[in-house]
């Protein structure tokens, strides 16, 4: 196991008592998912060059696999796609149009941002999804690596200008806030607002944390 | 064989003196993919119900996979994505911009319409790509069924707003025009004009009667 792998599974043993229900962990997630290959081919349609539209594909696969194994997984327990998705559209529609960005290359910093940081988070709320479903789920987000290609894409538009290092770093900053918002949408809250707080500050201070390596590495102040 | 396999293999022995060489017909062939996983996932965007999302994931789904053994390809006889894919963008996104349609469901009617007209075409000229390549590029343009869910899709359209019909009967019409530039723009004309058209026509006659069979499976006058 890498410390990723290992920070990722301490998060899965704390955020299991905010989960949702199967049905509404499921819908939510893959209603996610749908949003983020739409951002991805948005990113894809607008990128100028070959290169960066083939890298770009490949991300689009890969998150597609992860769709299409979240929609497996709905099969498997008898619940109607459009039942549990279509509640949660509008919200990640909304998270979609507020995070997507201008320029491609801000269209793929969001990816990588927003993609990390809330494939991170559905794997640590996985726990709430008991046994296998759980199981299967986590295994299936963190199926391939959409971030390495993310990662390089950035990494080139940065070195191709130097001046976009401001920018990007202020837009990934930006991005934070709705992406911690879109993650906090999906937990169960419950009356006794202090001790949910408690169990949610420790795996968002991890999630943000994993969020500054990444910004880190494409040698951005997060 | 059903006879849509005939008619496609009948094409396959038309076109070949037409066609472009490997690095040409799979830079190409492969630009046309991206852009076929756009006007998808644009559609895809736009659609309101989460079942037809769902549907036109499945549909990228298979476009990706077939975009990818066309890239498998290009790696398998050493040529550079960029170097033989880049020259044909331009020509591919202003086809996608002339064909995209506004309403979704226009799009997913260009999608089929587009994509069905065009694949049956290049796995006509698949034919010029000698041997193994070009049976490898047959069978993987001929791989999953994007037609089927593309065709629901509008048919459920058109039965739950009848007045659609005559809009997407000409909307489809005008379509044909651009999609049979496109596939012209792939052969490699002669001298002898005369001849060339004499190779053609036959084969564009038979996409078009596809074509044809297409829009009649809908209820539409193509």
């Amino acid at each position: 196991m890498t410390s990723r792998d290992t920070a990722v599974a301490a998060l899965r043993v704390d955020l299991g008592e905010l989960a949702p229900s199967s049905d509404v962990f499921l819908g939510h997630c893959a209603a996610l998912h749908l949003t983020f290959i739409e951002q991805l081919t948005e990113a894809m349609s607008n990128a100028p060059r070959v290169a960066d539209k083939d890298a770009l594909a490949h991300v689009v696969a890969i998150v597609l696999d992860r769709y299409r194994a979240l929609a497996a997984e709905l099969e498997r327990l008898h619940l109607d796609k459009t039942d549990v998705m279509q509640p949660h559209l509008e919200g990640v529609e909304e998270f979609r149009r507020r995070t997507m960005g201008g320029e491609w290359y801000e269209q793929v910093a969001s990816a990588h941002v927003t993609i990390g940081f809330l494939t991170d988070f559905w794997i640590a709320l996985s726990v709430g999804l008991a046994g296998e479903p759980g199981d299967r789920v986590a295994q299936a987000l963190a199926t391939g690596d959409p971030h390495a290609p993310l990662h390089r894409i950035v990494e080139r538009a940065i070195a191709a200008n130097p001046k976009l290092s401001s920018r990007l770093a202020l837009w990934c900053r930006r991005l934070v806030g709705d992406t911690m918002l879109q993650a906090r949408s999906a937990l169960v809250l419950h009356d006794d607002r202090s001790k949910d707080e408690a169990q949610i500050e420790p795996v968002f201070t991890e999630l943000i944390a994993e969020h500054t390596r990444r910004m880190d590495r494409l040698g951005l102040t997060a």
